[in-house]
């Protein structure tokens, strides 16, 4: 389904007179519904069609692909409206996103492209060595999967190439939620993954997401500092033990991570195995609520612990319900931190923005009778880039305290 | 000068129905002049009074330092009204802060003391291996300097203890801009300092504020991992190179550091020297902004250029400017980057927010034609930590785009 319309054909899509043209002409990546006219032609244009956008007087803007069905109704690929969108345009794009993370990385193994910020709108790649998983989250990217696929086989030496369809956006692109496998076997076992000094044991193709949260490395690495020889950590909402693991390697002597899922915990248990930290791991699986609240009655402490939950505030409409949850998190997470220790909070919610999650974070660690100072703010790491337009919405936080 | 007044002897000032105590009970760590009542004894406290601070029901919230001159007209030295203010006090205080950078640092070369944050308002102490730089920066600090400085000793095992009075605050706390030499000998030549694999010189009586700028060290360390071998790179406003000789230590080909300061420029000239890395050493001085456009002129490109201005925007009253300064720096410096370089720029203005500097930045790159991906974000170091309540008006930002 490679597009190879040339640009004289294409279908032709038209800014409100109220469409700030301005920005989109700076670089601003999205076209919302509200500011596209939306005459019959262009509601009947098949989720992602790709189209020249024009401005109110048909000056054309660049290329962009059209989901009449979205919100987002039409996010800008090219500045060049006759550009093709093939095999070759994938590997520009690609070769780009891959020389910054090899500038950065001493490993093949990171998110080698972030969507929009990497010139590639709703499509996300992360990079496993010989293996790489794409989340095809807008139609446009699904319908020329194929260019993309070869593209990627070429520009990064990828044997493995799988599709990941749980993007929550796929839903409202109008896609389905099938997996697939795009280039070579399927992977019948966890990939290994060193980061930070541990081994990570991703799996690419049961597991949440990608396999493996890349953007929390920095973070990981600065809770990897506060360990002194000899500390017990605690990493709840560890998922497959992105911080209870680097902080083994940092010298750890005990790590406890706890979490809901037994198959995220297996393979925590798996990547300690794996650097022979078996006797300094615990998992307690169970309601991270729960386990918190149990620690707690047990009188329990740690020299380090961290929280990395779930989004609580996915949306705007559940901001205040998530506040109140990170509120909580950090009331029950506080009083398990051992005087003088440090307890790091996380949040990857799109609507709480900085200022409010730390806000909460705080609150609740006052409710819990305790102090702190901030010492460190940290965000997703350089692999996944933003558009200085979208850095508002960053959406993962983390801030670390210490506690008197 | 050391108190030594028991609690009953102590004056007692009194927060107005207005004020809020709440905050303060939970850790706000000021009284602002319109929150307390200001009769005609507490308006003849001599700065730096220590005094019970009370709530509209006299009930005591703890001991503070008072300054009727002073907008922040009350500090909270201690929850405990009681508490004396004296050597074990301070070494008690002192052994806490040192603790923590002990655990992040692997030599003792840090901000030893961020103020509020560590529990001492308005010090600042930065820590050289046997030498630490005290800035007491308000009038209670002043007044205990001995106890101070000997718990300082005690602590630290410093040889040589320095009083730097350039802080801008001292002349509102009504206090000279007279340095000293509190303990040992006044040290005659820089002292090196080594971060990031490079040697820093750092004047500790001559130089700007303490000698070295340690808050910019994790922002030094980030522009050093975008430094590919053989690259060329620019630090604008370079101080004594930190930016530079931290590029240069991570392999670039050639570094030139643009700075108003000959003598700045002479120690990062030294400290490049040290290293055996004067060849690859270029200085260049003059007016930062002026230089920028010489070098536009020029045609001259550099795999990364980082540019770390004064503070702009130091209050409120200068924010528009300062956002138009920094707007300039973006313009002047993204057409030095080479494609696929990258662009580094910070901030210290208190009055600009992440945001809006953030924003201020972007334009500055689109006004010169360039688009770019953000891919970091960094603050300062741990080593400065802030109180929650007052993390809003963190001063230090740095941003690193990946220019087109």
């Amino acid at each position: 389904m490679t597009d190879t319309a040339s640009a004289p054909q294409r279908p032709r899509v038209k800014l409100k007179p109220k469409a700030n043209a301005r920005a989109i002409r700076h670089g601003f990546p999205w076209v919302y519904a509200n500011e596209l006219v939306t005459d019959r032609r262009t509601r009947k244009l098949a989720p992602g069609t790709l189209a020249v956008l024009e401005d109110e007087a048909m000056r054309p803007l660049g290329l962009v692909s059209v989901n009449p069905d979205s919100k987002i109704i039409g996010r800008m690929l090219d500045r060049n409206p006759e550009a093709q969108i093939d095999q070759a345009w994938f590997e520009a794009r690609l070769s780009r996103a891959q020389e910054m993370r090899t500038q950065l990385y001493d490993a093949p193994f990171y998110r080698l492209v972030h969507a929009e910020a990497d010139g590639l709108p709703g499509i996300v790649i992360d990079r496993f060595g010989d293996s790489c998983v794409v989340q095809p989250n807008a139609a446009w990217a699904e319908a020329h999967l194929e260019a993309l696929t070869a593209a990627l086989a070429t520009v990064t030496g990828a044997e493995v190439i799988l599709k990941n369809a749980s993007g929550r956006t796929r839903g409202l692109e109008g896609l389905d939620d099938v997996n697939a496998t795009l280039q070579g076997e399927t992977p019948d076992a966890p990939v290994p993954v060193q980061m930070n000094g541990a081994t990570y044991m991703a799996d690419l193709t049961g597991g949440q997401k990608t396999g493996l949260f890349f953007d929390q490395r920095e973070n990981h690495a600065f809770a990897a500092r506060l360990v002194a020889p000899g500390a017990r950590v605690l990493d709840v909402f560890s998922h497959v033990g992105g911080f209870g693991l680097a902080m083994l390697a940092a010298g750890a002597a005990e790590a406890t991570c706890v979490d809901g899922s037994a198959a995220a915990l297996d393979l925590a248990g798996q990547g300690a195995a794996a650097s022979g930290w078996q006797d300094r791991f615990t998992a307690r699986q169970g309601d991270a609520f729960d386990v918190l609240a149990a620690l707690g009655s047990e009188g329990a402490q740690f020299d380090v612990v961290i929280c990395d939950p779930p989004a609580f505030a996915p949306s705007k409409n559940a901001l205040e319900a998530g506040l109140r949850a990170y509120e909580r998190v950090a009331k029950l997470a506080a009083p398990l931190v051992a005087p003088g220790g440090y307890l790091g909070l996380c949040s990857c919610s799109h609507a709480a923005d900085l200022t409010r999650f730390r806000n909460a974070s705080a609150r609740g660690i006052g409710k819990a009778g305790r102090r702190g100072q901030l010492i460190h703010t940290g965000y997703a790491g350089p692999d996944h880039p933003q558009m200085p337009q979208l850095a508002e919405s960053g959406y993962l936080k983390a801030v670390f305290f210490r506690l008197d």
